[in-house]
């Protein structure tokens, strides 16, 4: 657990191997498992299920005309505050609050590019060297790469996600309130979790709320993904608490979801103080979010009629159609994501090492996912698999992964 | 000199003050100077010196199609390496060496964030708490604010740059070798020199890349403006010395000069080990540069015939008229530009300090400009002015600067 004391510079960078991070996979080559294959390679459309295809679920149609008008306004777009222009983060904060039930204050707001943008700006506003965070475990990459980073000890508290009968996220509460005790400051969770998909009940939300003001503890709130609900899902927005805590950051952001990727924006709002510390360190970091592409955010929650509920009702086809092949395979443990694009399966023993097996899967079955190891210490044996992508690409990509399962599974 | 060991999150954040940030100006209230007003308010069309004005320069005619070209091309152009897409990376070291004189690999270069993402992600790359770093005093704000948020110690090393005389830019030799003896293992530096537009000479870059090497120092050297110089400049990349240091980045970007500012694009190539650090270190902090963004650096370097000579005569005649109006004060010292667009006058002794007058021309004078605090220790009486605006607003801006310098003199 104990990463770090204020390391020297090479510690903290061996410390950010980005081979298997998502999106650098063409970086590596996979020539080194060769020795290890298993049978011929099998034909198919190649998919890279490590992130999202936009060209399946493109942006939606106002973001190019925005952009355009945004270098037509010149100047006044070109140059923000740090934070982000004061009219987009105005209009932003009234569909947040609609959306999320709880009041913003746009100068409690900031604009940032991408949320990976936002997340590091709230973690480095929070710990620095020798400073304890909580994580969930598992949680996203940077969830641990950017406090190792910081120099700050990471605390892990246990989602027991796949429980049989879980319908919560699962989160060890008694792990969370003794890392508190221990003196971890600041809690960093994404909800829906990435890379699971499962979503924090209500009776769990609450219990964080209770527990960050008790113990005087920040919370990072990472809802990237909560606006691709799926039927069913109770979804519960921790900033819209009635004792929701008395610091906290929620990140939002039409990266993923809305295909806006490519424009890198990303969205926090909460504490006051905290906002102010991001804004910042943004101002020696990146100055501030693309000016033109802050206009493209105008788009965000104001999108076609029908045109979100499409998007949802299109990704939780191809959720089930995933779900059901990978039940179809004994030995493969997965839940159903309730909100999100991720699906992380927890595979069977296998005969190569869970990396080698990506490698594998990339050489012979034209398939990218991301190894569990980036996104936890415990389930290391899971697959990450972004299944925002053409439906029948996806499902033919998943017959290949399964057959690849049962040719290198020790049990075979 | 000691800004700090590990400090603490709290004392971290106070030294990032944004007050006098240029761009932020709005966020501040003026009114606690009303009660040193002498005289009017003058009347005339405001100018923000803080920064350049795009609507008076214009980005390059192409950047609005490339950027639309970009969304069209989707997914390939949305999710490029962390490091940026690899064919524009190509396109960018042909045309960078040709321009330089140096040998770039496309693979030793990052496109960024922003020139600002580049400078964070490099000197994150090298110093870390504790870490000493030698830097140009005067030199950009954020030469000092990123170290200091390291935790890093600064060891300024004095530009004598306003001596009379003065052709070169005037860097201490003996006290950058004193920094580096103290064990500084990092130099960073602008080039031209961001307040004061001086270029360094022939021997000058030579001095730096002999004692890098001697003492094995790495060197930041940021050429933001590199490409703006002025009739008789003759510019010296340290990239392209015979003996360039062996650890080296060079930062460039279109975001100025070009009026590419409002898409956020920087560009650092050099030493191989150094950029995948500065890429492993971008995957934490925002991922990528706009994938849509990125490829606008297309017109980089490929503007129409003229464009940029065009570009370049008209800021030579609003220096040589700007120089011209503060050279007829009496006590006022400035040396002229050699490159870039920024003016950074110092000024004889007033009756208000160096923040209040910044405010008091806020206020009265519709003119904003950035206090040499920002930049300097010793310059503190400098105020920075980006004449980068429309020439005759420009003008006018500095005639009333003038006149309020007049009024608040002290030997008046």
């Amino acid at each position: 657990m104990d990463l770090t004391e204020t390391p020297d510079i090479a510690d903290r960078f061996a410390r950010l191997a980005t081979d298997h991070a998502p999106g650098q996979e063409n970086r590596h080559p996979v020539d080194d498992v060769a020795r290890l294959m298993r049978g011929e390679t099998m034909a198919g459309r190649p998919v890279d299920f490590s992130h999202g295809d936009v060209d399946a679920f493109p942006p939606p149609p106002d973001a190019a005309r925005l952009v355009g008008e945004a270098i037509t306004i010149g100047g006044a777009q070109a140059y923000t505050e740090y934070r982000g222009a004061g009219a987009i983060r105005e209009t932003l904060a009234g569909r947040l609050a609609t959306f999320t039930g709880a009041r913003i204050d746009p100068e409690a707001m900031i604009l940032t590019p991408g949320t990976q943008g936002a997340l590091f700006l709230a973690v480095a506003s929070c710990v620095g060297p020798g400073d304890a965070i909580a994580i969930a475990d598992p949680d996203y990459f940077a969830n641990w790469k950017i406090p190792a980073f910081l120099g700050a000890r990471i605390m892990p508290v246990t989602l027991d996600y796949d429980a049989p009968g879980r319908s919560d996220a699962g989160l060890d509460l008694a792990g969370l309130e003794a890392a508190f005790r221990a003196g971890a400051k600041t809690f960093l969770f994404s909800n829906p979790n990435n890379p699971t998909g499962v979503t924090f009940s209500g009776a769990e939300i609450t219990a964080i709320a209770a527990l960050a003001n008790r113990f005087g503890v920040t919370v990072i709130c990472d809802q990237l993904y909560s606006r691709l609900q799926y039927r069913g899902t109770d979804f519960h927005h921790l900033c819209a608490e009635p004792d929701a805590p008395d610091s906290l950051v929620t990140i939002m952001g039409p990266s993923k979801t809305e295909s806006l990727s490519g424009f890198r924006l990303g969205v926090a709002f909460g504490t006051r103080s905290l906002i102010e510390r991001m804004e910042k360190l943004q101002a020696i970091v990146s100055l501030r979010a693309g000016g033109y592409a802050q206009r493209v955010l105008l788009s965000w929650f104001a999108e076609p009629e029908g045109w979100m509920a499409g998007r949802i009702a299109a990704h939780e086809a191809i959720r089930d159609d995933l779900v059901a092949q990978l039940r179809d395979m004994a030995g493969v443990r997965v839940r159903t994501p309730q909100a999100g694009s991720y699906l992380f399966p927890e595979l069977p023993a296998l005969d190569t090492s869970s990396g080698d097996f990506v490698r594998l899967l990339r050489a012979q079955a034209g398939v990218i996912v991301t190894p569990g190891s980036e996104f936890s210490r415990r389930k290391t044996a899971g697959i990450r698999f972004n299944y925002s992508q053409d439906h029948a690409a996806a499902v033919a990509a998943m017959t290949r992964v399964c057959a690849m399962i049962a040719r290198y599974r020790s049990d075979r």
